[in-house]
């Protein structure tokens, strides 16, 4: 395909709303345009790049015996009503009615679809395990769309369900399916993606794993340790505080804190140590408003995921009013007569000798010990975990938090929707028994967009030769001169006869906005046929990534093009 | 593929609310499921079929220069509102809120979304021609969905659209793209499809082209001429009426024609040929409710396409009241005092001395002539062209009427878009011009229903090689007969080998059961490994349309079923 043609433009200035680098070259190279908030065209670029994911997504679906079907994107209010998430899902799930007045709701994930198309299938312990996969478009009505494909309202999913006669076949395969993301993520170039426990969320089940593209940009919080390689996302990472070196129990004492509003302030004024502070953080539950209060050690913070999970419904930041009983800024668990739902958070558990809010403005408590003093208490874990923390698995004082973007996901549901969905099976033994399944996610959106935050320079996208737009890109240096034009015309026409993917520039431009665009595009060879090397009777061959840059007798051009493409192929392939 | 392991299941009996040959095989094939009216999940069979399908779709699009891109299935509004569809189009464009409470559709068609990513690549009359296609879901909130994949409300359509700064260009590109489509449905095994002109409807434009496969379960009927070869749609043939034989004129006299309900007993009664007669057809604008009579003659019916087109809005059948005025069953255009619009049909034209009604209860006139006794009137065509009618391209008494499935279109739209729109591009001489546009769409879905209804038989499908889920069919007839498995086996595993598609049924089954469900699949060649044939050390291989039937030496099976799918392909491509 010749540049000129292809529909499309390139922009040199940054676009005004894009602050990370995949969002920005992907604008900026032609790749997507916004037509709603989170809501994207592909350009035949970035419709190139995707379907050459697919494959590689087809390919390994394929290799795991996980057969291709299609679910609908409008779906009957009723298949979400048999699983219960028409009502526990928020206003992420679009809901709308159609013509006649029916329910109905947009697919953003299809487990309720899977069962319904399975469970006929299924009647019979002879038929398991079997996994089914979909590559379709799915909507998601986010509140806050951004970072380009990152975080979409609309996208394009591959999602696989598996369906199983016992947990141990289901760990089989989701450890298969584990093998083949890796497969999958390697392939497409961005082979250091790392699997990370994760929390179930809306989707349910108990085991579930992230893969996460590190990243600074990236929106996720990431628990690594270096020596035991525990890796968990923030949200289903165990918190564990070493309150040992706690000092002795000592009076319970009213103190005078006036103009002290952080609890840092507090034991500041007090010359106490904050690890030895009860902060309190109050939450209203969204569905009836009561009050939840979240106690916790001075220096942590609440995981509102982990608190959502244990309440089991959503929270919101509490509108503290004078009417609550709670006295802001001074509030504690000693006294607490506030009417509502108190919460201790484990960070506490061990500290014999606390300073905490007394309930009562300018004042706190020293010496409080929460055995002595209120009583034996349940403590939960509904903090994040910390830089420098305790590793829930090894036990040291290693834990690392970087960021990173998702990329993948894989989950072992269980029976939730089986169970829910009424799906059986006659077992061996002719008792009936409820089918466990696992479902499997990859978005093909924010697979490129990983892959392009993980490949690219100042001055463009730099993609691997497995997904990229075109193999190869030509550059004519010189469209009025009649050799130059000849050559480049010559090489394009005989990559493509042997199956090469080019695109071709042959526009009249000066040598640095021709360049420019190359760069911007980000195809991984590039041939430069230019008047100079030609009078030697050579071509330059390139590559993107700046690692190959020679000149080739132009008889050979086709032949070591060739062999450049099969070396940057097997590059990725002894990766995996 | 193993039929054992095959998702989905396949059934003996018809599924009750199906009447149509390809609606009942691919549910009884196990194809596809519905999901709610009109939304079907497709089985993996189905999306092996949708997927060959699509890739020459692609084949073909890329043929004629088109780049695929891709655009979102849910549109903000905004872009409906420019074009001023948001408005024009009634309920089966699916309008709902986001969470924002901003105003989005569910994309039916995407010509605002083409002119949107097109526009700014199009500000330079260089860059033209050039033409953008997706394949994509769509969703079309239809009133009443029937016939399984033929009328549905979710569908993967193939849409293109091209962009033109010339009529001569746009037609040189509307008959390239005529041609891609006949190479498509040839392809997929339908090359009997035939082009006819049709009404553009809500797309817009001023000529349109449908392709239909002539079918009596169709839902379009057709004009046709075998003297000139004039084809249209119903909803787009002119109707010419010869009443160049009606009787002289005559005295206008009001008769009593008591019990006379239709026009045929009027005419009866009074001894008066219906072909001199005039019949009143009430409807009402859908907007106001104003009243529209029309007049037509007595033995034509009104085709409300082309009423609703002359009238530039939609219309219901009227609820005729007291207080309308209008007396129904003597309605007539002779001393007519209802408040309403009036339209005379063309068929009137001519007829010197008609009779009418006379606008009051069980009175009719004769003798009537509208020149004489009315005035001069407008006449508009909106009455339906009849079976043997005059064709209006040779004018010869040859029309001849056919059902048939629409299975693609493609539209000359002019300036529709790009105009309400605002897209321009500078000119050669640097003035500002409106880019004219071409669309052309595909629906997979009812392709892959067209092509069922065309090969099948009572026993169930009969796909075409080049659309067809498997190529082969293996049926094992004694899975225990070791020989007879082995040789099964070893065929199955040296024709996947050879790259052929295979689907093996090793089922322990009786052999009634498994051609049963080999007949109804429709893969269209069959290998059968039976312990008779085995016996002399041969195979049976035939093909599911009974063409061939033979014994091949089982030395020679694969050679020989490779050999039949090249000839079942040639087959094919020298309808090309």
């Amino acid at each position: 395909m010749k540049l000129s043609k292809l529909v499309g433009i390139r922009y040199k200035e940054n676009p005004a709303d894009a602050v990370i680098d995949s969002h920005i070259f992907s604008i900026r190279g032609g790749y997507i345009k916004q037509v709603s908030n989170g809501i994207f065209s592909l350009y035949t670029p970035m419709k190139k790049v995707t379907a050459k994911i697919e494959k590689i997504l087809r390919e390994e679906m394929d290799n795991v015996d996980c057969q291709e079907v299609m679910f609908p994107v409008v779906l009957p209010a009723s298949l979400w009503e048999e699983s219960g998430r028409y009502e526990s899902v928020g206003d992420e799930l679009l809901r709308f009615s159609d013509r006649g007045g029916s329910p109905m709701v947009l697919g953003m994930t299809h487990e309720e679809a899977a069962v319904n198309l399975a469970r006929d299938y299924g009647r019979t312990y002879a038929n398991y395990p079997f996994s089914i996969y979909q590559i379709q478009t799915k909507y998601r009505d986010e509140a806050r769309p951004r970072a380009g494909l990152i975080r979409v309202r609309e996208f394009t999913m591959k999602d696989a369900y598996s369906f199983h006669t016992s947990q141990e076949d289901l760990e089989k395969y989701y450890d298969r399916m584990a093998n083949a993301y890796f497969r999958i993520f390697s392939r497409a170039g961005i082979p250091d993606v790392i699997s990370v426990k994760s929390d179930s969320g809306m989707i349910g089940g108990s085991v579930s794993h992230e893969y996460m593209l590190l990243a600074d940009c990236g929106e996720d919080s990431i628990v690594l340790c270096d020596e035991c390689g525990y890796s968990a996302n923030m949200e289903a990472a165990d918190t564990i505080t070493d309150n040992s070196a706690s000092s002795p129990r000592a009076e319970l004492v009213k103190v005078h804190t006036p103009d002290c509003k952080t609890i840092e302030e507090v034991c500041s004024f007090l010359g106490l140590s904050v690890e030895e502070s009860c902060k309190a953080v109050m939450y209203q539950l969204s569905s009836t408003d009561e009050y939840v209060i979240v106690f916790l050690r001075g220096d942590y913070e609440v995981n509102e995921t982990k608190l959502t999970n244990y309440l089991g419904e959503k929270v919101h930041a509490a509108d503290v009013t004078p009417e609550s009983g709670i006295v802001a800024g001074f509030c504690g668990p000693y006294n607490q007569e506030a009417k509502c739902r108190v919460i201790y958070d484990k960070s506490l558990c061990g500290i014999e000798n606390l300073c905490a809010g007394a309930n009562e403005t300018d004042y706190h408590y020293t010496g409080l010990n929460i055995k002595r003093d209120i009583g034996d208490v349940e403590y939960i874990d509904v903090s994040k975990i910390q830089e420098g923390g305790i590793c829930p698995c090894c036990g040291k004082k290693t834990v690392k938090i970087r960021r990173g973007i998702e990329a993948g996901n894989i989950f072992q549901l269980g029976t939730k929707y089986t169970d829910s969905m009424g799906m059986t099976y006659t077992a061996e033994d002719g008792s009936i028994k409820t089918p466990i399944m696992g479902c499997y996610g990859i978005g093909v959106g924010r697979l490129a967009a990983c892959v392009m935050e993980a490949h690219h320079d100042d001055k463009g996208l730099i993609w691997p030769v497995t997904i990229a737009p075109w193999q190869v890109h030509i550059c004519c240096m010189r469209v009025d001169d009649k050799e130059c034009l000849d050559e480049a015309d010559r090489i394009y026409n005989e990559l493509k006869k042997e199956g090469i993917e080019v695109i071709y520039d042959d526009r009249d431009v000066r040598a640095g906005a021709m360049f420019a665009d190359a760069d911007l595009l980000g195809v991984p060879v590039r041939i430069t046929v230019g008047p100079k090397a030609l009078k030697d009777g050579e071509i330059e061959l390139s590559t993107r990534d700046k690692s190959v840059n020679c000149r080739v007798k132009k008889e050979e051009i086709i032949k070591e093009t060739q062999n450049l493409i099969e070396k940057l192929t097997a590059d990725i392939e002894t990766k995996l």
